[in-house]
């Protein structure tokens, strides 16, 4: 089962010039969604780590489903206005425009291995911002994990101290 | 293992004299959040289904945990702008306010059976417009599966015709 037959390209999402990658029709496809898991659980085999960081909306899916399946716990990271309880957070940009992520200020223990996971690997913003959170409320960033990297986009020139890892490269 | 207590009343959020029910404290806990999904299984054992359905974001969480345990696809709900292919949609009102859900209108096939999978039940508004989502593109809705479900806000009066369970009941 080849897993890029189940990501469908959208051009000029969300904006012109974009192509965005668009994991719908693997998600609904039970033994694709299957493959991704267990082939992200596969590069992440000797990554030592106690919890999974992972950013709304989409990279909550892979976080779960990672964290069910290996026995972790789940942080979410997320937009302003979302999470109830005291937040840390941290304004960065992105592929297109600007964007606050905020984290639970109790969601690590001091010196928790995490992993960041989410579903694309684009500029690496993200990525960086979560990092940058982890680190902040005394978390320790054990590497990252993506089902789908963009190369062109170059997104490990911002991510050079983290060990980085994704299953599909475009 | 109490699973309400890891759950945490939040008052006032989003909005006065709203008690906001904190999943969080679950998720990053390993124990607390395989048992939360094994009690859905559970609780899901005699149903037979496609597909699970879920609204981002908290509810992609419980819904990608169980489609990968289950071996089942998920199909995500999402605001407008998010899902990028064609969509079909619905505005309807919610405990604070109104929204709007899109759904890919390719994302069933004509009579899948699907559930609908998130993690709070509060009035029933949001999993009744996705039910007439799923119905739209041709599917049948075979139950809904929560794990919390506020019933002090009567959310089953809106639910009459599906098949509602919950695991934890305030």
């Amino acid at each position: 089962m080849e897993l890029k037959s189940f990501i469908r390209d959208i051009p000029d999402f969300p904006a012109k010039g974009i192509i965005f990658r668009d994991v719908t029709p693997l998600l609904k496809n039970p033994a694709a969604f299957q493959k991704a898991i267990d082939e992200m659980t596969k590069i992440l085999q000797d990554m030592k780590f106690d919890l999974i960081v992972s950013p709304e909306a989409r990279g909550f899916i892979f976080g779960a489903a990672l964290a069910y399946k290996l026995g972790k716990g789940l942080v979410p990271v997320r937009k302003p206005g979302k999470l109830p309880y005291k937040t840390v957070s941290i304004e960065y940009n992105l592929e297109y425009g600007t964007a606050q992520l905020h984290m639970h200020s109790d969601a690590l223990q001091q010196g928790q291995r995490v992993i960041i996971v989410d579903d694309v690997l684009a500029t690496g913003g993200t990525a960086a911002a979560i990092a940058s959170l982890v680190k902040n409320v005394g978390g320790e960033v054990a590497g990252m994990c993506f089902l789908i990297e963009l190369s062109y986009l170059s997104p490990r020139e911002k991510l050079k101290d983290y060990d980085v890892r994704s299953v599909l490269v475009y």
